[in-house]
């Protein structure tokens, strides 16, 4: 299979990319920090964020080269000894630079970004937005432009998607500590915050007389900056690969099955099929590109809606942009037949249904965690009966707001299946992925308003600008809980893909996985399996933020009765000792969730099988579907429940219906920034994981397990 | 295939059962009901349960109706005319009124033998224990003879296992009524109660100054003891049934597969494995009987573990009793060969294995909730955090107490199937309930107890009283804790063994299902659909609790205001319209619930194919455990963790750490009675509507569904 030019598209889209990231860069940090306070703050929030950063990528390296020299040694040549080893090794080696070099460069910048925002705000509002959305578009356009060039180069180079899997692997396991550690970290921080310093000493929001001030605004950039970047990184890459392996595979066979026809493969046809997905994202990068472009707030519109303005711009442009280079791919190579012609008009169809279903699903998200909708202001009147109604109210809602989100996943599913096979299913990740340099600018966005409103608030600018950065703050919410919505449909999507990828790939490299029957035992035990891990992992994971916000709740509270000056506020507080707390914390707690992801699957397939797994993972897929879409926006939805009554409704601030609202938004703290977002990079993992061990899995009953039980 | 005359046994039992019933009704009704306000008490209660009962079974009536006039003219008989249409509707309705039987009886007793109870414990511990005890024991055994002298007169009339599963939908049809009904009713009563009385105005729990504390102790009956009766009674004979079908499936194709060896199935060998369900469930109830003998409370003994000898003694005797029968069956036909003969000790090795897993189940949601172990007490001490905490640290441990009784079930599991294959896999779950008779009567006491120390309080019995009444009651939630993990274990090998014998059958009449493959994209949508269905139906039921809950905070705060009287206890609150209001709104808010339990299947199975239903019902199992298990166990740990800080433990009362675990008892109220135990009721529901309706789905495709994509 030779490699076609037209590849260079993508690494040219992902060389701009990187190119306006370091543009973005140099304008943010062109602009004016602020007051002395407001640097002594900003300063802090730096030294903390990067203080984390290398206790991080510290114990980072250790993994990392564990896992290397797993891949260079073991993987994948247990049994087809000389193949790709050290390819794939190296190839995860990059991948998981690459993620690290991503999330180092977003947050780097997020946090110069944060007081510079903040003090645009003493301009205007315009000014304060600009600042906050340059410096979250330069997280956006490197995670895509490094995953893009990664991916494009490594494909390049090796001719084969099984290397590009290892930069995947390379990429998903530097998320998963990212995604995980952050949300620890930032949850520690905001929960311990809240419960000694607004509970007990009624100190508002960002008071820096609260010792965990600091940790919580680094939380933001470590936990919604960092992590959320590489956990689209992961997906997206992951989304990629899925696609490329599945075209490769079924180019091996030489068909590709879908009820609307089955196609022939010819080697040029199967070329191009395996590079459409890196084409296609080159064109999605292209699209976010000028989407960012479009996004300028004008007068007084809404922040929220210029963010809306560029996702939408960017899809329009997206489904004609791709149309053109489906044309073009359609013509590089006279020797692709009509037929695959016709297959690849398919597939563009089904990255448009892909995209579609994603912007579907975010909207979904928004409306169940939106303040003017049913559910919040159902679950913020709950609030009148109390603690426990507000729990029971916002529990049920979020279980409720799965329902869309699973249809919509159905929906696009069964039509890019309709259309082009498993391959179709594929391509409607990819397509859902393509803009996701908007989306992740969009996203990253948020926590640097969060953190420029509380800079604004320590560094004293005034009511003016404080409600300025609050209403910029306001659609980075909103932003947030869209950028969920789509983060998960997108991992769901993915995951799917990389199942089938992974059956497939096993399939060819000689396992004898006829189906994943619910009626063979092995496989029925692998899939009961597969949907109790997101609900146990989740469960760590709240238990982590709960132990280690302990210790921090204590801190504070030493901090507070040994030096009373530090509430008079006539002496600072001691932010080292917490920030080291969240730090120390967060590493060592995500030790067990991460052991989880990797060898529960291993061991599944060892014993049960390559089917069971499988299973495993479909049932992980769907049961961690429910559980990250629930998390995800009973926590939204409560806390946008107690910011409504904050804004003075049903009695405002200070009352009892208030304090029933903060509990549904402290429990929500972890459930939408912790357990609910980590699970798209646990299963993420956790599909990788079985995909790369695979050779590893046939040494044991040629891929049958260990206990054969099921009667094939 | 003739029936053995051993049948005669279960039918036997089945009538000591009864007999023993109402011996022990006659001796709850001996007993002295105590001073005239207890009477007066005990009446109202009673009143409100007839109540409820007459209006729910006055809805009941329709839609029993409906459904036997649809089975009678549409089903089975759509595909083969003529074939037991009129069989399978009488049976049907047979079902739905010995559950209806059952229920009204268990409960008559259980309003009667509260203030006997109450009465009893002014004598001394033991009386007061027996008393409840075999007013439980009424429903235990009313339960477990209805089903078995039901099963077998239809099984010995009709001869095929078809019309039970007629018999077998009538009960389960009633008990989703029930359960959901009753645990919507006492939930609104219980929360009602609390929030405004406790939280409000301070008032100790069943004060009768109290308008909802009528409501409340009505609903533990209706909830507790009427409810936990329909649903172990739809499960035992659903477990029965699958077994039945399964055998006469497997009869049908002449051999039965499991990994240790097949077996050649002769006419004589499967008449007796069809009625091997049958014969063993009627030793477990002479086990039962035996065991209920043995619980007497000796001197100071805890009544707790009273209790569980009365279980371990069944337990015991069931072993043997059940060797002693599988011999007596082995021959019973000289006909049978001696691999039959080596089948039938396989099946009597997998129903013992059943039992041992569910007692383990049981005492592994008793490790999860008990306020001496790990999870509870690190609950109660979260709540020195506050309210959010105890929620967070409730939620994972319920999350987390999912993972021992998966691995119990599937290693249950995978036992089974290496004995006896899919029919060992369904044996195992009748051998589970087995012993229901015990199980039920302990359960049965719960409520009993917990009414007899409201009846104490509103009687004015004294301190001691109140204590030796408060001994009794703890002793019942621990009983009532065992109790619940068992039913959710036994459920679900009941519904995979349903699940198993729904393709079976589908298989029998027709549909082309060589696997539930979830590389089909038909199957996996159904998967998918089939995951998320209990936590839409989950939220429902809680919504569906607050909203009632409101209604009823209404009213007790109206007849305060207008009435200061009431609380000043110069005059009765109005007690019958709370009742009014749990009656009716428990009744409209069941409707939505048990129309998703019926009609998502049936669409399913129209849609997307009968492989699809059976992936759909999968999914739904397994999610349906999580969230069972999940629910239960966070529900009861939080409740037990209040307790525990009630008993003087961290402050004891009236502190905010109490304040704070009391958030976590209400949230877990619904969780734990209400939608937890209900998921039970709709997965044997749905698995029995699925195979009811098979017949009618075969028309839509030859059972492939309408819209068909995957490639099988």
């Amino acid at each position: 299979m030779a490699v076609p030019f037209i590849l260079i598209v993508a690494l040219i889209a992902g060389g701009i990319s990187i190119a306006m990231a370091l543009y973005f860069r140099y304008l943010v940090l062109k602009e004016d920090p602020g007051n002395e306070k407001m640097i002594e703050v900003a300063g802090y929030i730096e030294e903390g964020a990067k203080t984390y950063i290398k206790v991080q990528y510290k114990v980072l390296g250790l993994f990392v080269t564990a896992l290397f020299l797993i891949i260079l040694f073991l993987l994948p040549s247990v049994i087809n000894p000389g193949t790709l080893n050290w390819e794939q090794a190296v190839a995860y080696l990059i991948g998981a630079l690459g993620s690290m070099l991503a999330g180092w460069l977003g947050m780097y910048v997020g946090v110069k970004a944060n007081t510079r925002a903040a003090q645009g705000c003493t301009v205007n509002t315009k000014k304060g937005f600009d600042i906050a959305f340059f410096g979250g578009s330069v997280m956006g356009l490197a995670v895509v432009g490094v995953a893009l060039i990664g991916v494009s180069v490594i494909y390049g180079i090796f001719q084969t998607p099984l290397v590009v899997l290892g930069f995947s692997f390379g990429a998903s396991s530097i998320a998963l500590f990212m995604k995980c550690g952050g949300g620890i970290y930032t949850k520690t921080a905001d929960v311990g915050a809240d419960l000694v310093g607004k509970a007990e000493y009624d100190l508002p929001e960002d008071d820096p007389r609260n010792p965990a001030t600091i940790a919580d605004n680094v939380g933001d950039n470590v936990g919604d900056i960092a992590g959320m970047g590489s956990d689209l990184f992961d997906s997206y890459v992951a989304s990629i690969v899925a696609a490329m392996m599945l075209a490769a595979s079924f180019g091996i066979a030489g068909i590709i099955e879908s009820p609307i026809g089955d196609v022939t493969l010819t080697a040029g046809g199967t070329a191009i099929l395996v590079i459409t997905p890196i084409i296609l994202c080159g064109v999605g990068l292209i699209s976010s590109l000028i989407g960012i472009y479009f996004i300028k707030l004008k007068g007084s519109e809404e922040p929220g809606k210029a963010l809306n303005t560029g996702t939408y711009f960017a899809t329009l442009i997206y489904f004609g942009l791709s149309a053109l280079f489906t044309f073009f791919l359609s013509i590089s190579d006279p020797t692709v037949t009509q037929a695959e012609i016709g297959l690849l008009w398919r597939i563009w169809g089904t990255s448009a249904i892909g995209l579609i279903a994603g912007i579907i699903l975010g909207f979904t998200s928004d409306y169940f965690t939106r303040d003017d909708k049913k559910p919040t202001r159902n679950i913020a009147n709950a609030a009148k009966e109390g603690h426990a109604v507000v729990i029971l109210s916002g529990f049920s809602y979020g279980l409720i707001s799965v329902v869309p989100p699973a249809l919509g996943i159905v929906i696009a599913m069964a039509i890019a299946f309709w259309l082009g096979g498993f391959f179709g299913v594929a391509m409607a990740a990819v397509g859902m992925l393509a803009i996701v340099g908007t989306i992740v600018s969009n996203d990253a966005y948020g926590p640097i308003v969060d953190n420029a409103r509380a800079i604004a608030e320590q560094g004293a600018l005034g009511d003016e600008v404080i409600r300025t950065a609050d209403r910029l703050d306001s659609a980075g919410n909103t932003a947030k809980a869209i950028t969920k919505g789509f983060a998960i449909g997108a991992a769901n999507l993915t995951v799917l893909a990389l199942l089938f990828s992974f059956v497939e790939e096993a399939r060819t490299k000689g396992a004898s996985i006829a189906s994943v029957d619910l009626l063979n035992v092995n496989v029925l035990i692998g899939a009961f399996i597969g949907v109790v891990v997101p609900a146990l992992f989740s469960a760590l994971l709240i238990l982590a933020v709960q132990r280690n916000a302990a210790k921090m709740v204590d801190e504070i509270r030493r901090q507070f009765e040994e030096n009373p000056k530090i509430l008079t506020g006539e002496e600072a507080a001691d932010f080292s000792r917490t920030i080291d707390i969240a730090t120390k914390g967060s590493l060592r707690e995500l030790i067990l969730p991460s052991l989880i992801s990797i060898l529960i699957p291993i061991a599944i397939g060892v014993l049960f099988g390559v089917a069971a797994l499988a299973a495993f993972l479909g049932g992980a897929i769907l049961s961690g579907f429910v559980f990250a879409v629930f998390m995800s926006n009973s926590g939204g939805a409560w806390d946008n429940a107690k910011k409504w009554i904050e804004d003075g409704n049903l009695g405002g601030k200070g009352t009892d219906i208030h304090k029933a609202s903060i509990t549904g938004d402290t429990v929500g703290d972890p459930f939408k920034d912790t357990a609910g977002p980590s699970i798209n990079t646990l299963l993420v993992v956790m599909s990788l994981t079985a995909s790369i061990f695979i050779g590893f899995l046939l040494l044991f009953g040629g891929g049958a397990g260990l206990l054969i039980l099921g009667i094939p």
